[in-house]
């Protein structure tokens, strides 16, 4: 791409792209390590048409988190045209491939480790609930019975699920294989929720 | 107490008075709200004498989180006169009465909402981690087989609790009361492991 065509994209075009760009550059390095510099130097443009598209660092990495949040719903996504049991298996594969992928931008995330900014957590708090909105969603196809105790159950089984990962991806590579993994993960849900199920309060 | 009193405790006495009384307020603020203006005023003493024992905010922030981590671990510890089954789900009780008691503080530290502080995150790893090798020594004690895949799932367990905890704080009152919640915690354990166990990879 020529500095020509570069300057005639659109600017709504160029910001997606560079948010694009910082997405992908979260794959290698953390949120705190994804300087305005570096991106600048990645783009091929300067330093200050960047803060032409950001008002600031703090906005671009809330872009940037926004669109990964996006990516890893949309990838994750259970298909319907598969029975739900196997649509969750499928998701939970994708989920592990994509964090496996975006190894330290997802470490980023879900440690919560670099930003104290409220934004970007209530980022984070929205895709846990639309993971757990969905898994919700699966169960009443399946017909079980969602009392309250069940969101708790699930929300819970969404974090074990964060973490396991989470942990997996730092621990040595022989330990746990992928497989294991996952089994632990899918056999976890229906053991949890009908855990909540057997101990529903009367 | 007066003045006068106040004078002659020892520095360090002095130090972990005020480290205290910063763990006591937590339990109506968030740490980001604990500020250094508050704590003097509660304490009595000068903005400008705090500072004679904290060299700024981040540090007393710091120890405020490792006394309270501290503080959440000695009123959990299983208690070695009980069965092993039963210390766990007292010690259980005991975590959710305390993260009760100190909602907001609590909150702030699972959330990572209001610190980018790297201490910070250090010392609520640790304490998941300590968590975490309580309850693989209480397996142990049971004779279960502790593989990596098991060290996983308990990992999992204990970011289950923390987030079923703390989604059943912001719930309202009456949709899960507190036998169901721990029911729920307790009951999550040996089916996540026993889960674990049956999916060890070959």
């Amino acid at each position: 791409m020529t500095a020509g065509r570069r300057t005639r994209l659109r600017a709504d075009e160029r910001r997606a792209q560079l948010v694009s760009l910082g997405v992908e550059m979260l794959a290698t390095r953390t949120l705190d390590e994804l300087s305005v510099e570096d991106l600048a130097e990645q783009a091929g443009i300067s330093r200050g048409l960047l803060f032409h598209y950001f008002r600031n660092k703090a906005e671009f990495h809330l872009e940037v988190v926004r669109a990964a949040a996006t990516d890893l719903l949309e990838r994750t996504r259970p298909d319907a045209e598969w029975p739900v049991e196997q649509a969750l298996a499928r998701s939970l594969a994708a989920y592990v491939d994509y964090v496996t992928a975006n190894r330290l931008g997802y470490l980023a995330l879900v440690r919560g480790a670099v930003s104290g900014d409220q934004d970007v957590r209530a980022v984070f708090d929205a895709t846990r609930t639309t993971l757990t909105d969905r898994v919700l969603a699966s169960l009443s196809e399946l017909d079980v019975p969602v009392e309250p105790i069940t969101r708790l159950a699930v929300r819970g089984w969404v974090a074990f699920t964060e973490e396991v990962t989470v942990s997996w991806l730092g621990a040595p590579e022989s330990a746990v294989d992928r497989e294991g993994l996952l089994a632990l993960l899918v056999r976890g849900l229906p053991v949890l929720v009908f855990g909540a199920a057997v101990w529903t309060p009367q």
